[in-house]
């Protein structure tokens, strides 16, 4: 079905302040899982307001929890999630990261015992949007095995790197396995097979079909042993920086909540846009195949609010009852 | 052949004296290259000292060129490589970003105008032993399609990520391609065939075969879409800040020099051991096979210091004629 942005918001904020959401978090809640699913981002907007609400109502999302900062060591700070919506913290994290980096060209925030942030583009296009280069990671609940390895000990661990361009920011945003459950369960929703191999299925065999590989939890890392070590790279960064939980102790307590982040600015105000600009064009050449990074997004947005968001009837259902 | 670390060191720094390199300059060069062959990296090791003689005759690389530093902006500094030795250059500029980090927590050096540093993971090792994380990354000439495009027009662009650790320091030093051209080399000099698919024949095929890799160069991005985003992603990132050359330039130029590169450090002198020893039990588990970054180079460290460093013959004989 197709539905119109504000509609869409609407729903999902009407929904957030009959739990108890305060006006500021339903609002910037419900703005960012419409924004996600108007980017085509579909996997990490409404698709999975469900399970978002799911974890408020159990109290593993602590609905009333606010960010607070701890610490400061120059230009980082450390703050603690008090395992608030993660929408809501990464927001706040990446907000005073961007201060932080216009003040001193480099800034960073960590921040622990924050809950899932959805799709993490979300703050690499926030940076961009004042201007600024953003970097952020999070570690999540383990759902990949090591490389040489058959049990799922790392998390898929999504890292995004987000440069400010007139024309459209260049927004990577990439979790460490070659499909996020969030696409797995998206290609499954849409009755396809993947277009390369995503994991093992129960037999030791890679496969393309999302379903077998969602139940196997054994993911394929890009890259086979690169983004094996990338992801296991990516958590030491944001427990050990952050002082939070580890993929280990995420994943011990059986769910994926109190997770930790990393968000770093670095101010682009001398960056030079020919230099950004001759590196697209290059890279593009003549094939109109070659994409950059968060073109498609762009290109899904303006689909969106033209014609409206396509969500999946079973979704809506589902949301419909909340 | 097998060669102790003494007089493989020795050999190169006399090659490197006779050509008018500094003292001090020779010292380096030498040491890094050996260490490189010593810690089994034996494609940035002495298998790449013919090329970078080659270069330094050939005037690209300039053995009198210092690095100089242009400008600073908070805890961002802009270096100018004046076209010296990369090696030299990269050890310089890393040292600089670890006294910034210790300053400020996070320092960064971007360096324009550079040459090829032969391992990344040098300046990732030299951070940890700091104390330091070390990240840092660079652009080379194009070597691999975009994706979606048969053309090389982007690089291999290798990042590196290192955190200090009493056991071992872990490093992680990859390119963006599933194979450098280096690690291609390595292969065909051992007559062997590539573990996983590393690229692209000439009549489109995925193939294990070094060589028809390094004819058609069209080297696999990891993670397909994935390594090729983060591959412009680097180019950006290095050639925006520093404000140097760009992949399209080096390319354009038809040699691989004058490149860009940028090194951040981030003091870990707070970071929670136990974080980083509970990361590394967790994620190996009960699989012996399963290493974590730079473990691998500690063990051929050790073997090395013990047997001496294995050299391909055909090298050596190279050498031998400097």
């Amino acid at each position: 079905m197709l539905i119109s942005y504000e509609e869409l918001k609407t729903k999902l904020e009407n929904i957030l302040r009959r739990l108890e959401f305060s006006e500021q978090k339903a609002e910037l809640c419900s703005k960012i899982f419409a924004d996600n699913s108007r980017d085509g981002v579909h996997s990490h907007g409404v698709n999975r307001f469900p399970v978002f609400i799911e974890y408020a109502k159990q109290g593993i999302i602590n609905i009333h929890g606010e960010p607070k900062m701890i610490e400061r060591e120059g230009v980082i700070e450390h703050w603690e999630g008090n395992l608030g919506p993660g929408i809501y913290n990464a927001t706040l994290a990446m907000k005073r990261a961007i201060k932080l980096g216009k003040e001193n060209n480099i800034g960073c925030v960590t921040l622990r015992n924050t809950n899932h942030w959805m799709r993490g583009g979300t703050y690499g296009w926030q940076a961009a949007e004042e201007g600024c280069i953003g970097i952020c990671a999070t570690n999540t609940i383990a759902n990949m095995p090591a490389w040489g390895s058959k049990e799922p000990r790392l998390g898929n661990n999504p890292l995004i790197i987000a440069i400010p361009r007139k024309k459209g920011h260049i927004v990577l945003d990439m979790a460490m396995s070659q499909f996020s459950y969030g696409k797995l369960q998206e290609y499954e929703l849409a009755g396809k097979d993947l277009p390369v191999p995503g994991g093992y299925d129960e037999f030791d065999v890679l496969t393309n079909v999302p379903g077998k590989i969602r139940q196997s939890q054994r993911t394929l890392p890009i890259g086979y042993w690169k983004g094996s070590g990338l992801s296991l790279m990516i958590d030491l960064l944001v427990a050990g920086l952050s002082g939070g939980k580890t993929v280990a102790e995420i994943t011990n307590s059986g769910k994926e909540f109190g997770l930790s982040q990393i968000f770093i600015c670095i101010d682009a105000k001398n960056v030079s846009k020919s230099i950004i600009e001759n590196i697209i064009l290059f890279t593009k050449g003549k094939d109109i195949s070659v994409r950059y990074p968060g073109e498609q997004v762009l290109a899904s947005r303006t689909k969106s609010l033209k014609e409206g968001i396509t969500i999946n009837d079973k979704i809506w259902e589902e949301v419909e009852r909340l």
